[in-house]
């Protein structure tokens, strides 16, 4: 299949590999050129410079920009030529609409990080398309190169992205607010590898209602006050303890 | 050696059985005998009915009840009769001085669930003593049983329990919040796993500040919005998600 990605950030650069490795022809666009020669340097891929020329020979075009990019991409892509493909998660099908005759979306569920490689094999990726041929076409793809293609309509998909947020990007924001923390005060971060180690593996087991601790977990109006003073001057830092920590203690816990 | 633990809990029950491990003599005391005889059962440790019948020949008195229980446990143990330890990561050493003529702390920084097994090997323990006896007593007993001894003030404790509270026990509560979110949309959780495992083993090689994605990172208020457009009927999720994606946002990250 000729494939085209366009936009090689985190995400178009693994879409990119992932596809290069089933052997298919790949043509990419990036609007910086460099990132294209990284992308291109790893996978073979040819770079297309201007979209208005992206090849006729394309089967599928998948759309990988920030969403923020997206509707000045649509634009430039030649309308109507090609099967256009979203991998938005929050982004409905429709937006295509106006700009295929057969359109979808294909959201692959990780986070990806420009050139750290990742297993593809366990991703699940939800699709969803305008029509069956290209919700077929779809479904192999991911099949084949990813972990197991999953039907998702636009509106939960939507949702399942904001609890994606929630678990890896807002769970790394957290860490991050524990860096800093032991950063300026000069204690070491790898203290607490084992602590996060343990935590999220449990999650890979358990549910996160079963694996609750901690002061606001057990009430302790005591420790959590304590925490607040010593975090009084640092407003992001005491105002999330505190919003998490009363979310925490309305949950209906075992004592 | 003679070791008392008082308070059976999460991390009363693990001190209790990775001391068992080391063939320690173990009196054992809990506020409900029930839960004492659970962690009797699984150690071979004797149970103390009364804090003040407490042997004379217990060597050394560890202290794992809640925070707000500590002044009550403390004023039923035979007042100077016991080289006392307590093992709150945000508690001064000198709650102790009264209570004891030889005192100390000891922090094992971990989070723990009753009756889960975990690997004591690598769990780093923070101490503190009121004498250098004390201190080489927890530095053995640290190093034999857990992964290693480091000296701490109470302070720089303090702060480091705050650290583990974020990247512990909020981490842990960012994924509740998906969780919540998938189960009241009929989504499954495992879809989220491979992703958390993701988030997980990056922050095992990488630090946090390396390794920020999503929405928020990208600096995307398009998303950022709809989401919280989604989310308005849930204030707690609302205002969650947005202070964080707030502090993400003013981090000084590279586009």
């Amino acid at each position: 299949m000729h494939i085209s990605i366009i936009g090689t950030g985190n995400l178009g650069y693994h879409l990119t590999r992932a596809f290069a490795k089933g052997g298919h022809k790949l043509t990419i666009w990036n609007h910086s050129l460099e990132k294209a020669q990284l992308t291109a340097n790893d996978t073979g891929a040819n770079i297309c410079l201007n979209l208005s020329a992206l090849p006729k020979s394309v089967d599928i075009c998948f759309i990988c920009v920030n969403e923020e990019a997206l509707p000045e991409v649509l634009s430039q892509i030649p309308s109507h030529q090609f099967c256009l493909v979203h991998t938005a998660g929050s982004l409905s099908i429709n937006i295509l609409e106006n700009f295929a005759k057969q359109y979808g979306v294909f959201y692959p569920l990780q986070s990806f990080l420009f050139n750290k490689p990742i297993d593809y094999s366990n991703i699940p990726v939800f699709i969803e398309a305008s029509d069956y041929q290209t919700l077929h076409k779809l479904e192999v793809l991911a099949q084949f190169h990813f972990g197991k293609a999953i039907h998702l309509d636009s509106d939960k998909r939507a949702l399942l992205h904001i609890a994606a947020v929630f678990s890896s990007n807002f769970t790394n924001a957290m860490c991050l607010l524990a860096e800093q923390i032991l950063e300026e005060n000069s204690l070491d971060f790898d203290y607490l590898r084992p602590l996060i180690q343990e935590t999220l593996s449990r999650i890979q087991k358990l549910r996160p209602h079963q694996t609750l601790t901690g002061p606001a977990a057990r009430k302790s109006n005591l420790i959590i006050q304590k925490h607040l003073t010593i975090l009084k001057n640092h407003p992001f830092r005491y105002e999330i303890y505190n919003l998490i920590s009363n979310f925490i203690k309305q949950q209906n816990l075992k004592p």
